[in-house]
This record gives C-alpha cells, structure tokens and sequence, in this order.
C-alpha cells in the first residue's frame, strides 16, 4: 500500500480508527464526487470556492474563467482541495452519539497554472470525457478564443488524509433506551436527463449518459 | 430586501447576473444542506473542513470534539464558511458551455466559542431538534462529561454572497449543432431508515422522521 506522507499539517484532522493516507483510500473518495471545495489563503484571510475538479494519478485539476481574479491569485500559492460526501444521518440514543455517515479526503499542494493552449484542450478533452465518456468528439470544437478564457489549474497531492464512516450508531452498549436509534440514509443521484429546447431535442440521449444515471453514480 | 455589506471580500467571486448578497438569498442556501466547508487559516497555510452547521438568524454554528486542535485553532480567527448544492450537469453544444446547476453561499466572520455548559446544551439542542423536529426530548440526557467534551463554535455573518445558477444550456444560439444538449438533475435524497440492532429495533419510525424523508428535503 502506497501513502501519502503524515505530516503534522495532513494530521490535523484526528486520524484515529477513521482515518487513512493511504493513496487509493484518497483518490477514491476524490473520484467520487464532481464537486471540490478548494481553500485558499489571500491577503491573510481565507477563502473556500466550490468547483468541479478531475483527477489523474496524483494530479488534481480543476478550471474557471481566465477572468476569475480567484484563480489568478491562487496560482503559485498552497491550497487545500477538500472533497466531502454525505452518506446519511446517525440517530444514536443520546444526541453525544448521533454522527454521520460520509467520506472525506483533503489534500494539500501548490496551485499551478496551464499556459499551453494545446495542453489546455487536452486537459478539457480529459475532464470532459471523464465525466461523459466519449462526449469530447461530439461536440462544437472549441475555438481558440474559448481557450484562451479558459484557465485549468492543477496540484499534485503533497500530503493528503481521508476519513470516513458507515456505520450504524456506536451506541450499542445503551440499545436499551426507547427511542428509535439508526441511520437515515443519503444518496445524491442523476435524474432523468431534460433535453434542451431546439431542433434537436429529440435526439436519443447519448448511451453513455444514460450508463452514467442508470449507475447511480456520479461521475 | 435586506443585504450584507458588498465589499471587496464578498465580491471576490464574480457578481454578475448570477449572484446575491440579500440576507434571504444567503440563508435559503445554508439551510438547504446540512454539510458546509469551512476553511481556517493556521500558520499561513488553508485548511478546508466539512462539518454539520445550523443557522439562526445571522448566526451560523458548528461543533466538535473539545480535543480537536482544529476547533482550538481557530477561535479568534477569520473564516470562510461554504456551502453548496450541486442540483445537476449543463451539457451544451461545445465544451465551453458546459456548465453545472446550483447553489453557493460562502459566508465571512470570526469564529467564536461557546464555553458556558448550559448554553452549549441549549446550542445542541436546537441543532438536533432542527434537524430532527422534537428529537431531543427523546433521548437520553447528556452527561455533564459529554457537554464537556463537546465545543460549539459560531460566527456572526459579517459578509456573504450567493450564487446560483438553474437554467438549461447557455447556448440556444447553437442549438442547430446535432449533439444531444441538456440537464442531468441531480438531486441528493434521504432513504429508507435503517433501525439499529437491539431490543427496541421495531419502534415505529417517530412522523418527524418519516416526514423528512419524505419531504424530499435533507433539513
């Protein structure tokens, strides 16, 4: 098993029995979900930017607006990407024991920035047909000025911690107080696809977004 | 229509047609789901955590252990508290307008700790009773050890935006492009309730519970 370094920083979430460093422990929880939230610091003060990211190997990505004066201070500076599931309620005996069921992985590294317009397509090709494989090729080319708005970010993973729980309340050792005790589960799925409106809105939905939703997947 | 100050800080994402800074349009988002991010600075460096919030009035809490370093570290401190939905996949005509569905509030203060016991049970419980209407009266009381070990922080809203976006593609100017083109929903949901093991598993689920998962909402 291949981990990421413990640190004291990738150690300040309490590691105990929940926790992991573990490579693939990080990459599955941050392949799980589209949506990141990723952290940074400007001027002293932080910040926290939800945005959809993409993974390869230990290389996070993520993109936005070339205008976004977010991205642009980033870019050089250490960030923390931090991506979360809720999995569901724990309804424990006594409010001390209620949880919840989820998984989390942050990760910490050097935001840095593509400047290639070739790579940058690359890159977007990737992110697009991760999600929609196969989708890329389908698609009205971009054109150069779509890519030069376009910023892609990335970080490799320096230090990085995952923790989880899925489990029912950990208060088997007071089962007999009456009231009911259990977890409420919570599932984030794909609902049926809405065509856009237009000449083509009755073409078949693509096989593979139709995969994707019948999955119960996300990504 | 009442709003938070517009000021440098909340601006640093992009206003435009898709934001707020209305105190309604910032609560409606945190009360929406039950999972923020909050991202502390600590030596200079981001942090980003998820946690369970509630809300009163321009008041947002969270909790933990009394041992984690984190919470520690960062009362006195500014932070940036998140929280988003994602409610689905824009897939356009080109890769450039692909977007995403949602909703987005990030909320700026200094975190705050509660230290009186009494008021960290009170605190509690309107945690658990806004989420589980009615819910603490039933449960076993907490102990003076468990309050104890139990810290509630909080921040008053000082500055905060919204931004959401819940439309089909951007692109109707290229809807004679043959792809398919359109929204993939996604919505995040509560399941079936899983009763714990014990003597008192088949106690009818209480109609708060039930109400919820029905209510098709997470809060």
């Amino acid at each position: 098993m291949s981990s990421f370094p413990v640190t004291e920083r990738s150690k300040i979430r309490r590691m105990h029995e929940r926790g992991s460093h573990e490579h693939a422990a990080v990459h599955a929880v941050l392949d799980a979900a589209p949506l990141c939230h990723v952290g940074y610091v400007i001027d002293g003060e932080p910040y926290v930017t939800p945005t959809i990211h993409w993974r390869e190997g230990n290389r996070v990505y993520w993109h936005g607006s070339a205008a976004s004066r977010f991205l642009r201070k980033v870019v050089g500076q250490r960030v923390c990407l931090t991506v979360s599931l809720m999995d569901g309620y724990v309804l424990a005996r006594s409010a001390y024991n209620h949880s919840v069921n989820y998984r989390s992985a942050m990760v910490f590294g050097r935001a840095q920035i593509m400047t290639n317009p070739d790579e940058i397509a690359a890159a977007l090709r990737r992110f697009v047909d991760d999600l929609f494989p196969g989708r890329w090729d389908t698609l009205r080319t971009m054109s150069a000025q779509e890519l030069k708005a376009t910023s892609v970010l990335w970080l490799d993973i320096e230090e990085a911690s995952v923790k989880d729980r899925m489990a029912p309340p950990g208060d088997a050792d007071e089962a007999d107080f009456p009231v009911w005790a259990g977890v409420l589960p919570m599932q984030t799925t794909l609902g049926a696809a809405q065509p856009a409106p237009g000449p083509h809105q009755d073409l078949p939905l693509p096989a593979e977004l139709a995969s994707l939703i019948a999955s119960g997947r996300l990504r």
